[in-house]
Protein backbone atom coordinates (compact mmCIF):
# COMPACT_ATOMS: atom_id res chain seq x y z
CA UNK A 1 0.00 0.00 0.00
CA UNK A 2 1.07 3.32 -1.01
CA UNK A 3 2.26 5.43 2.07
CA UNK A 4 0.16 8.48 1.82
CA UNK A 5 2.44 11.67 2.89
CA UNK A 6 1.60 14.06 5.85
CA UNK A 7 1.99 17.35 3.90
CA UNK A 8 1.61 18.43 0.71
CA UNK A 9 1.39 21.75 0.08
CA UNK A 10 1.48 24.05 -3.32
CA UNK A 11 1.49 27.83 -3.88
CA UNK A 12 -0.17 29.72 -7.10
CA UNK A 13 1.30 31.98 -9.06
CA UNK A 14 -1.47 34.40 -11.13
CA UNK A 15 0.16 36.56 -13.78
CA UNK A 16 -2.32 39.58 -14.61
CA UNK A 17 -1.71 42.99 -14.90
CA UNK A 18 -5.69 43.46 -14.47
CA UNK A 19 -5.85 41.71 -11.33
CA UNK A 20 -2.73 43.84 -9.73
CA UNK A 21 -4.42 47.29 -11.51
CA UNK A 22 -7.80 46.57 -9.63
CA UNK A 23 -10.12 45.93 -12.89
CA UNK A 24 -10.56 42.32 -12.49
CA UNK A 25 -11.29 40.59 -9.30
CA UNK A 26 -9.63 37.54 -9.11
CA UNK A 27 -11.45 34.27 -8.31
CA UNK A 28 -9.25 31.47 -9.50
CA UNK A 29 -7.76 31.26 -6.11
CA UNK A 30 -10.93 30.15 -4.20
CA UNK A 31 -10.87 27.72 -7.02
CA UNK A 32 -7.83 25.78 -7.16
CA UNK A 33 -7.58 25.91 -2.85
CA UNK A 34 -11.14 24.28 -2.66
CA UNK A 35 -9.88 21.52 -5.30
CA UNK A 36 -6.74 20.82 -3.47
CA UNK A 37 -7.83 21.06 -0.18
CA UNK A 38 -9.91 17.87 -1.77
CA UNK A 39 -6.55 16.30 -2.75
CA UNK A 40 -4.96 16.88 -0.09
CA UNK A 41 -2.66 19.68 -0.82
CA UNK A 42 -2.47 22.53 1.19
CA UNK A 43 -2.22 25.86 -0.24
CA UNK A 44 0.70 27.58 1.24
CA UNK A 45 1.22 30.82 -1.08
CA UNK A 46 -0.08 32.77 -3.65
CA UNK A 47 1.66 35.67 -5.49
CA UNK A 48 0.12 37.96 -8.21
CA UNK A 49 2.44 39.35 -10.52
CA UNK A 50 2.93 41.46 -13.94
CA UNK A 51 3.25 40.48 -17.07
CA UNK A 52 6.85 40.77 -17.49
CA UNK A 53 9.02 37.66 -18.46
CA UNK A 54 12.05 38.48 -15.68
CA UNK A 55 9.07 38.46 -12.78
CA UNK A 56 7.73 35.22 -13.94
CA UNK A 57 10.96 33.86 -14.44
CA UNK A 58 12.05 34.67 -11.18
CA UNK A 59 8.61 33.81 -9.08
CA UNK A 60 8.31 30.47 -10.75
CA UNK A 61 11.95 29.37 -10.16
CA UNK A 62 11.65 30.22 -6.81
CA UNK A 63 8.74 28.61 -5.84
CA UNK A 64 9.07 25.32 -7.60
CA UNK A 65 11.47 24.83 -5.48
CA UNK A 66 9.80 25.40 -2.27
CA UNK A 67 6.73 24.27 -2.82
CA UNK A 68 5.26 20.27 -4.31
CA UNK A 69 3.21 22.02 -6.92
CA UNK A 70 2.88 25.29 -8.46
CA UNK A 71 0.08 26.38 -10.65
CA UNK A 72 0.30 29.20 -12.73
CA UNK A 73 -2.95 30.95 -13.97
CA UNK A 74 -3.23 33.85 -17.28
CA UNK A 75 -1.13 34.37 -20.19
CA UNK A 76 -1.34 31.76 -22.40
CA UNK A 77 -4.11 33.26 -24.89
CA UNK A 78 -2.83 34.32 -28.24
CA UNK A 79 -2.08 37.99 -27.76
CA UNK A 80 0.98 39.55 -27.36
CA UNK A 81 0.42 40.16 -23.67
CA UNK A 82 0.03 36.22 -23.16
CA UNK A 83 3.81 35.55 -22.34
CA UNK A 84 3.19 32.54 -19.58
CA UNK A 85 4.51 29.89 -22.33
CA UNK A 86 7.69 31.74 -23.46
CA UNK A 87 9.09 32.62 -19.79
CA UNK A 88 8.24 29.31 -18.14
CA UNK A 89 10.18 27.69 -21.13
CA UNK A 90 13.14 30.28 -20.54
CA UNK A 91 12.44 29.47 -16.31
CA UNK A 92 13.37 25.65 -17.13
CA UNK A 93 15.84 26.36 -20.15
CA UNK A 94 13.59 24.10 -22.35
CA UNK A 95 13.10 25.09 -26.26
CA UNK A 96 10.25 27.25 -26.62
CA UNK A 97 8.16 26.63 -30.39
CA UNK A 98 5.14 24.17 -31.94
CA UNK A 99 4.57 21.60 -29.37
CA UNK A 100 3.45 18.70 -32.12
CA UNK A 101 0.91 17.52 -30.30
CA UNK A 102 -0.94 20.87 -29.33
CA UNK A 103 -0.92 21.98 -32.81
CA UNK A 104 -2.63 19.30 -34.08
CA UNK A 105 -4.76 19.57 -31.76
CA UNK A 106 -5.44 22.45 -32.02
CA UNK A 107 -5.50 22.16 -35.85
CA UNK A 108 -8.40 19.87 -35.74
CA UNK A 109 -9.95 22.24 -33.12
CA UNK A 110 -10.26 25.16 -35.54
CA UNK A 111 -9.97 23.58 -38.20
CA UNK A 112 -7.60 24.49 -40.96
CA UNK A 113 -9.13 27.24 -42.72
CA UNK A 114 -9.78 28.90 -39.39
CA UNK A 115 -6.47 28.07 -37.53
CA UNK A 116 -5.05 31.44 -37.98
CA UNK A 117 -1.26 33.01 -36.67
CA UNK A 118 -2.62 33.81 -33.36
CA UNK A 119 -4.63 30.75 -32.79
CA UNK A 120 -1.14 28.99 -33.05
CA UNK A 121 0.63 30.77 -31.31
CA UNK A 122 -1.19 28.72 -28.89
CA UNK A 123 0.24 26.01 -29.88
CA UNK A 124 3.70 27.06 -28.74
CA UNK A 125 4.97 25.47 -25.32
CA UNK A 126 7.50 24.30 -24.22
CA UNK A 127 8.97 21.15 -25.93
CA UNK A 128 9.19 18.90 -22.83
CA UNK A 129 5.54 20.09 -21.39
CA UNK A 130 2.64 17.38 -21.16
CA UNK A 131 -0.35 18.79 -22.04
CA UNK A 132 -3.67 19.80 -19.52
CA UNK A 133 -6.69 19.28 -21.98
CA UNK A 134 -9.37 21.87 -22.59
CA UNK A 135 -12.32 21.26 -22.49
CA UNK A 136 -14.10 24.18 -23.02
CA UNK A 137 -12.42 26.10 -25.66
CA UNK A 138 -9.65 23.88 -27.15
CA UNK A 139 -6.34 25.03 -26.27
CA UNK A 140 -4.43 23.29 -23.53
CA UNK A 141 -2.51 24.29 -20.23
CA UNK A 142 0.58 22.26 -19.53
CA UNK A 143 2.72 20.48 -16.98
CA UNK A 144 6.23 21.24 -16.43
CA UNK A 145 7.96 19.07 -13.79
CA UNK A 146 6.04 20.47 -10.77
CA UNK A 147 4.71 23.41 -12.64
CA UNK A 148 0.72 23.78 -13.77
CA UNK A 149 0.42 26.15 -16.28
CA UNK A 150 -3.67 27.23 -16.37
CA UNK A 151 -5.81 29.86 -18.34
CA UNK A 152 -6.66 32.71 -16.65
CA UNK A 153 -10.40 32.94 -17.70
CA UNK A 154 -12.02 31.30 -14.25
CA UNK A 155 -14.89 28.55 -15.88
CA UNK A 156 -12.23 27.46 -18.17
CA UNK A 157 -9.59 27.19 -15.73
CA UNK A 158 -12.41 25.10 -13.42
CA UNK A 159 -13.38 22.92 -16.42
CA UNK A 160 -9.72 21.63 -17.05
CA UNK A 161 -8.72 20.48 -12.93
CA UNK A 162 -10.93 17.97 -13.14
CA UNK A 163 -8.60 16.20 -15.95
CA UNK A 164 -5.88 16.77 -13.33
CA UNK A 165 -6.74 14.53 -10.45
CA UNK A 166 -4.84 12.09 -11.22
CA UNK A 167 -1.90 13.94 -12.02
CA UNK A 168 -1.45 15.22 -8.37
CA UNK A 169 -0.49 13.00 -5.30
CA UNK A 170 -2.01 14.98 -2.24
CA UNK A 171 -1.25 14.12 1.50
CA UNK A 172 -3.73 13.68 4.43
CA UNK A 173 -6.88 15.91 3.45
CA UNK A 174 -7.46 18.83 5.61
CA UNK A 175 -10.79 18.68 7.25
CA UNK A 176 -12.40 21.63 8.87
CA UNK A 177 -15.37 22.77 11.23
CA UNK A 178 -16.89 25.74 11.78
CA UNK A 179 -18.55 26.94 14.87
CA UNK A 180 -20.87 30.34 14.39
CA UNK A 181 -20.98 32.23 17.63
CA UNK A 182 -22.92 35.38 18.44
CA UNK A 183 -20.21 37.41 20.16
CA UNK A 184 -17.40 39.38 19.52
CA UNK A 185 -14.07 38.24 19.42
CA UNK A 186 -12.65 39.59 22.32
CA UNK A 187 -14.96 38.06 24.36
CA UNK A 188 -13.87 34.72 23.61
CA UNK A 189 -10.01 35.25 22.63
CA UNK A 190 -8.69 34.63 26.00
CA UNK A 191 -9.87 31.07 26.32
CA UNK A 192 -9.50 30.48 22.66
CA UNK A 193 -5.68 30.83 23.18
CA UNK A 194 -5.47 28.70 25.85
CA UNK A 195 -7.89 25.81 23.28
CA UNK A 196 -5.35 26.63 20.23
CA UNK A 197 -2.06 26.50 23.15
CA UNK A 198 -3.63 22.96 24.22
CA UNK A 199 -3.91 21.28 20.51
CA UNK A 200 -0.76 22.79 19.51
CA UNK A 201 0.23 22.43 15.33
CA UNK A 202 -2.40 18.96 15.52
CA UNK A 203 -4.88 21.80 14.73
CA UNK A 204 -5.26 25.03 13.50
CA UNK A 205 -7.91 27.82 15.02
CA UNK A 206 -8.88 30.66 12.77
CA UNK A 207 -11.02 33.45 14.20
CA UNK A 208 -12.68 35.52 12.03
CA UNK A 209 -15.63 37.99 13.06
CA UNK A 210 -18.13 39.16 10.54
CA UNK A 211 -20.44 42.11 10.24
CA UNK A 212 -22.94 41.60 7.47
CA UNK A 213 -26.47 42.54 6.93
CA UNK A 214 -26.53 44.34 10.29
CA UNK A 215 -25.32 40.76 12.24
CA UNK A 216 -22.44 40.77 13.68
CA UNK A 217 -20.61 37.69 14.72
CA UNK A 218 -17.30 35.33 14.90
CA UNK A 219 -16.78 31.86 12.82
CA UNK A 220 -14.14 29.82 14.75
CA UNK A 221 -12.88 27.66 12.08
CA UNK A 222 -11.19 24.32 13.18
CA UNK A 223 -8.32 22.98 11.11
CA UNK A 224 -6.47 19.37 11.00
CA UNK A 225 -6.07 16.42 9.28
CA UNK A 226 -7.67 14.51 12.37
CA UNK A 227 -11.01 13.99 12.37
CA UNK A 228 -11.12 12.79 16.16
CA UNK A 229 -8.52 15.55 17.30
CA UNK A 230 -11.58 18.22 15.42
CA UNK A 231 -14.48 16.68 17.40
CA UNK A 232 -12.60 16.90 20.61
CA UNK A 233 -11.75 20.46 19.99
CA UNK A 234 -15.04 21.29 18.80
CA UNK A 235 -16.35 20.04 22.52
CA UNK A 236 -13.39 22.07 23.92
CA UNK A 237 -14.75 25.09 22.15
CA UNK A 238 -18.87 24.70 23.08
CA UNK A 239 -17.75 24.32 26.86
CA UNK A 240 -15.62 27.67 26.60
CA UNK A 241 -19.11 29.41 24.96
CA UNK A 242 -21.30 27.67 27.22
CA UNK A 243 -19.94 28.93 30.01
CA UNK A 244 -19.95 32.62 29.05
CA UNK A 245 -23.40 32.01 27.80
CA UNK A 246 -22.59 32.90 24.82
CA UNK A 247 -25.27 31.32 21.43
CA UNK A 248 -24.08 29.33 18.89
CA UNK A 249 -26.04 29.91 15.69
CA UNK A 250 -24.80 26.27 14.69
CA UNK B 1 7.40 73.09 -7.05
CA UNK B 2 7.44 69.58 -5.66
CA UNK B 3 8.15 67.43 -9.02
CA UNK B 4 5.78 64.41 -9.35
CA UNK B 5 8.02 61.15 -9.29
CA UNK B 6 7.44 59.30 -12.57
CA UNK B 7 6.47 56.27 -11.03
CA UNK B 8 6.28 55.04 -7.45
CA UNK B 9 5.37 51.13 -6.73
CA UNK B 10 3.60 49.32 -3.61
CA UNK B 11 3.03 45.77 -2.59
CA UNK B 12 -0.04 44.18 -0.90
CA UNK B 13 1.04 41.49 1.94
CA UNK B 14 -2.73 39.42 2.37
CA UNK B 15 -1.86 37.97 5.86
CA UNK B 16 -4.42 35.04 6.36
CA UNK B 17 -5.09 31.50 6.42
CA UNK B 18 -8.93 31.75 5.41
CA UNK B 19 -7.82 33.15 2.31
CA UNK B 20 -5.41 30.56 1.19
CA UNK B 21 -7.90 27.95 2.36
CA UNK B 22 -10.52 29.01 0.50
CA UNK B 23 -13.19 29.70 2.71
CA UNK B 24 -12.81 33.75 2.40
CA UNK B 25 -13.09 35.49 -0.82
CA UNK B 26 -10.13 38.60 -0.81
CA UNK B 27 -11.85 41.54 -2.18
CA UNK B 28 -9.36 44.00 -0.10
CA UNK B 29 -6.62 43.79 -3.25
CA UNK B 30 -9.12 45.66 -5.77
CA UNK B 31 -9.97 47.67 -3.10
CA UNK B 32 -6.37 48.75 -2.24
CA UNK B 33 -5.58 48.69 -5.72
CA UNK B 34 -8.25 51.40 -7.06
CA UNK B 35 -7.56 53.30 -4.67
CA UNK B 36 -3.84 53.07 -5.22
CA UNK B 37 -4.04 54.12 -9.09
CA UNK B 38 -6.19 57.77 -7.88
CA UNK B 39 -2.88 58.92 -5.81
CA UNK B 40 -0.53 57.87 -8.53
CA UNK B 41 0.62 54.53 -7.08
CA UNK B 42 0.98 51.66 -8.97
CA UNK B 43 0.39 47.87 -7.69
CA UNK B 44 3.49 45.59 -8.43
CA UNK B 45 3.13 42.49 -6.39
CA UNK B 46 0.68 40.89 -4.38
CA UNK B 47 1.21 37.95 -1.88
CA UNK B 48 -1.00 36.27 -0.07
CA UNK B 49 0.69 34.13 2.71
CA UNK B 50 0.11 32.23 5.85
CA UNK B 51 -0.74 33.61 9.90
CA UNK B 52 3.22 32.53 10.58
CA UNK B 53 5.48 34.56 12.05
CA UNK B 54 8.64 33.56 10.06
CA UNK B 55 6.49 34.19 6.84
CA UNK B 56 5.49 37.50 7.94
CA UNK B 57 9.23 38.65 8.85
CA UNK B 58 10.82 37.27 6.07
CA UNK B 59 8.28 38.99 3.30
CA UNK B 60 7.82 42.09 4.88
CA UNK B 61 11.51 42.57 4.93
CA UNK B 62 12.17 41.70 1.31
CA UNK B 63 9.05 43.68 -0.17
CA UNK B 64 9.98 46.65 2.09
CA UNK B 65 13.44 46.94 0.50
CA UNK B 66 12.08 46.28 -3.32
CA UNK B 67 8.57 48.32 -3.41
CA UNK B 68 8.00 52.18 -2.15
CA UNK B 69 4.77 51.33 -0.22
CA UNK B 70 3.99 47.86 1.02
CA UNK B 71 0.11 47.72 2.77
CA UNK B 72 -0.45 44.12 4.78
CA UNK B 73 -4.25 43.35 5.31
CA UNK B 74 -5.32 41.37 8.75
CA UNK B 75 -4.39 39.89 11.73
CA UNK B 76 -4.71 42.81 14.43
CA UNK B 77 -7.48 41.46 15.63
CA UNK B 78 -7.98 40.50 19.55
CA UNK B 79 -7.36 36.40 18.98
CA UNK B 80 -4.24 34.34 19.20
CA UNK B 81 -4.11 34.40 15.00
CA UNK B 82 -3.96 38.08 15.15
CA UNK B 83 0.36 38.10 15.15
CA UNK B 84 1.11 40.89 12.67
CA UNK B 85 1.68 43.32 14.71
CA UNK B 86 4.50 41.52 16.83
CA UNK B 87 5.82 40.23 13.48
CA UNK B 88 6.23 43.89 12.26
CA UNK B 89 7.93 44.76 15.64
CA UNK B 90 10.26 41.70 15.16
CA UNK B 91 10.60 42.49 11.36
CA UNK B 92 12.00 46.20 12.48
CA UNK B 93 13.77 45.13 15.63
CA UNK B 94 11.19 47.30 17.25
CA UNK B 95 10.10 46.57 20.90
CA UNK B 96 5.82 45.32 20.91
CA UNK B 97 4.03 46.37 23.90
CA UNK B 98 1.22 48.91 24.55
CA UNK B 99 1.64 51.81 22.43
CA UNK B 100 0.60 54.93 24.69
CA UNK B 101 -1.58 56.32 21.96
CA UNK B 102 -3.41 53.42 20.60
CA UNK B 103 -4.08 52.11 24.93
CA UNK B 104 -5.37 55.25 25.56
CA UNK B 105 -7.94 55.95 21.92
CA UNK B 106 -9.23 51.92 22.49
CA UNK B 107 -9.59 52.95 26.51
CA UNK B 108 -12.11 55.69 25.41
CA UNK B 109 -13.45 53.43 22.91
CA UNK B 110 -14.89 50.72 24.59
CA UNK B 111 -14.79 52.65 27.81
CA UNK B 112 -12.90 51.41 31.23
CA UNK B 113 -15.26 48.34 32.38
CA UNK B 114 -15.58 46.80 28.68
CA UNK B 115 -11.73 46.98 27.52
CA UNK B 116 -11.07 43.33 28.02
CA UNK B 117 -7.58 42.12 27.83
CA UNK B 118 -8.33 41.24 24.41
CA UNK B 119 -9.09 44.49 23.43
CA UNK B 120 -6.17 45.73 25.13
CA UNK B 121 -4.48 43.04 22.74
CA UNK B 122 -4.81 45.59 20.06
CA UNK B 123 -3.12 48.51 22.04
CA UNK B 124 -0.02 46.39 20.92
CA UNK B 125 2.24 47.51 18.49
CA UNK B 126 5.61 48.41 17.39
CA UNK B 127 6.81 51.07 19.73
CA UNK B 128 7.54 53.57 17.09
CA UNK B 129 4.62 53.50 14.69
CA UNK B 130 2.60 55.83 13.62
CA UNK B 131 -1.20 54.89 14.10
CA UNK B 132 -4.18 55.10 11.55
CA UNK B 133 -7.32 55.99 12.29
CA UNK B 134 -10.15 53.45 12.31
CA UNK B 135 -13.59 55.35 12.36
CA UNK B 136 -15.97 52.18 11.78
CA UNK B 137 -14.47 50.19 14.70
CA UNK B 138 -11.92 51.99 17.31
CA UNK B 139 -9.11 49.25 16.73
CA UNK B 140 -5.98 51.64 14.72
CA UNK B 141 -3.92 49.80 12.15
CA UNK B 142 -0.48 51.60 12.26
CA UNK B 143 2.58 52.77 10.08
CA UNK B 144 5.94 51.49 10.25
CA UNK B 145 8.66 53.15 7.75
CA UNK B 146 6.64 52.22 4.25
CA UNK B 147 5.03 49.39 5.97
CA UNK B 148 0.91 50.25 6.32
CA UNK B 149 -0.79 47.84 8.28
CA UNK B 150 -4.64 47.28 8.09
CA UNK B 151 -7.28 45.32 9.13
CA UNK B 152 -8.35 41.80 7.22
CA UNK B 153 -12.12 43.13 7.10
CA UNK B 154 -12.84 44.75 3.81
CA UNK B 155 -15.41 47.20 5.21
CA UNK B 156 -13.06 48.41 7.77
CA UNK B 157 -10.60 48.62 5.77
CA UNK B 158 -11.81 50.85 3.30
CA UNK B 159 -13.05 53.25 5.84
CA UNK B 160 -9.46 53.72 7.02
CA UNK B 161 -7.85 54.74 3.62
CA UNK B 162 -9.29 58.14 3.36
CA UNK B 163 -7.62 58.91 6.00
CA UNK B 164 -4.10 57.89 4.47
CA UNK B 165 -4.41 59.72 1.37
CA UNK B 166 -1.93 62.65 2.90
CA UNK B 167 0.43 59.94 3.41
CA UNK B 168 1.14 58.33 0.16
CA UNK B 169 3.20 60.49 -2.24
CA UNK B 170 2.02 59.70 -5.72
CA UNK B 171 3.70 59.76 -9.11
CA UNK B 172 1.97 60.21 -12.02
CA UNK B 173 -1.50 59.23 -12.18
CA UNK B 174 -2.29 55.95 -14.75
CA UNK B 175 -4.91 56.22 -16.49
CA UNK B 176 -6.86 53.54 -18.86
CA UNK B 177 -9.52 53.41 -21.70
CA UNK B 178 -11.24 50.10 -22.24
CA UNK B 179 -12.67 49.19 -26.01
CA UNK B 180 -14.89 46.86 -25.64
CA UNK B 181 -15.06 44.67 -29.41
CA UNK B 182 -17.06 41.70 -30.45
CA UNK B 183 -14.96 39.61 -31.72
CA UNK B 184 -11.89 36.76 -30.79
CA UNK B 185 -8.66 37.47 -29.40
CA UNK B 186 -7.06 35.81 -32.16
CA UNK B 187 -8.65 38.43 -34.81
CA UNK B 188 -6.98 41.23 -33.62
CA UNK B 189 -3.57 39.47 -31.93
CA UNK B 190 -1.46 40.15 -35.00
CA UNK B 191 -2.37 43.84 -35.22
CA UNK B 192 -2.95 44.52 -31.57
CA UNK B 193 1.11 43.27 -30.89
CA UNK B 194 2.04 45.87 -33.99
CA UNK B 195 0.10 48.77 -32.00
CA UNK B 196 2.16 47.87 -28.52
CA UNK B 197 5.64 47.60 -30.46
CA UNK B 198 4.60 51.04 -31.90
CA UNK B 199 3.98 52.10 -28.27
CA UNK B 200 6.80 50.21 -26.28
CA UNK B 201 6.82 51.09 -22.72
CA UNK B 202 4.70 54.06 -22.75
CA UNK B 203 1.76 52.10 -23.11
CA UNK B 204 0.53 49.01 -21.75
CA UNK B 205 -2.12 47.28 -23.77
CA UNK B 206 -3.71 44.36 -22.00
CA UNK B 207 -6.41 41.74 -23.91
CA UNK B 208 -9.13 40.35 -22.03
CA UNK B 209 -11.51 37.87 -23.28
CA UNK B 210 -14.51 37.53 -21.75
CA UNK B 211 -17.21 34.96 -21.79
CA UNK B 212 -20.87 35.81 -19.91
CA UNK B 213 -24.32 35.07 -20.34
CA UNK B 214 -23.85 34.13 -23.82
CA UNK B 215 -22.06 37.01 -25.00
CA UNK B 216 -18.28 36.49 -26.16
CA UNK B 217 -15.95 39.55 -26.72
CA UNK B 218 -12.66 41.17 -26.00
CA UNK B 219 -11.81 43.85 -23.47
CA UNK B 220 -8.79 46.19 -24.68
CA UNK B 221 -7.24 47.59 -22.19
CA UNK B 222 -5.03 50.85 -23.25
CA UNK B 223 -2.85 52.28 -19.68
CA UNK B 224 -0.79 55.09 -19.37
CA UNK B 225 0.27 57.94 -17.49
CA UNK B 226 0.34 60.21 -20.51
CA UNK B 227 -3.46 60.95 -22.31
CA UNK B 228 -2.26 61.91 -25.61
CA UNK B 229 -0.64 59.04 -26.24
CA UNK B 230 -3.87 56.80 -24.88
CA UNK B 231 -5.77 58.66 -27.25
CA UNK B 232 -3.86 58.01 -30.06
CA UNK B 233 -3.36 54.60 -29.29
CA UNK B 234 -7.02 53.98 -28.97
CA UNK B 235 -7.31 55.84 -32.75
CA UNK B 236 -4.90 52.59 -33.53
CA UNK B 237 -6.74 50.20 -32.72
CA UNK B 238 -10.21 51.40 -33.75
CA UNK B 239 -8.53 51.77 -37.59
CA UNK B 240 -7.54 48.00 -37.30
CA UNK B 241 -10.91 47.16 -35.99
CA UNK B 242 -13.15 49.22 -38.93
CA UNK B 243 -10.52 47.24 -41.47
CA UNK B 244 -11.57 44.16 -40.05
CA UNK B 245 -15.23 44.75 -39.95
CA UNK B 246 -15.14 44.17 -35.74
CA UNK B 247 -18.40 45.78 -34.07
CA UNK B 248 -17.20 48.12 -31.11
CA UNK B 249 -19.29 48.09 -27.89
CA UNK B 250 -18.72 51.14 -26.31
Amino acid sequence: MKKTKEKVNAAIIIIGNEILSGRTQDVNVVIISKWLNELGVKLDEVRVIPDIEDSIIKNVNELRKKFNYVFTTGGIGPTHDDITSKSIAKAFNFSYGYHKKAYSMLEKYYGKDEFNRGRKKMAKIPNNASLILNPSSGAPGFIVDNVYCLPGVPSILKSMLGGLNNNITGGKKILNKTITLKTVESEISEPLEKVQNKYKKDIEIGSYPFFKKGKIGVSIVIRSTDKNLIFKCERDIKKIVEKKNIMIEN
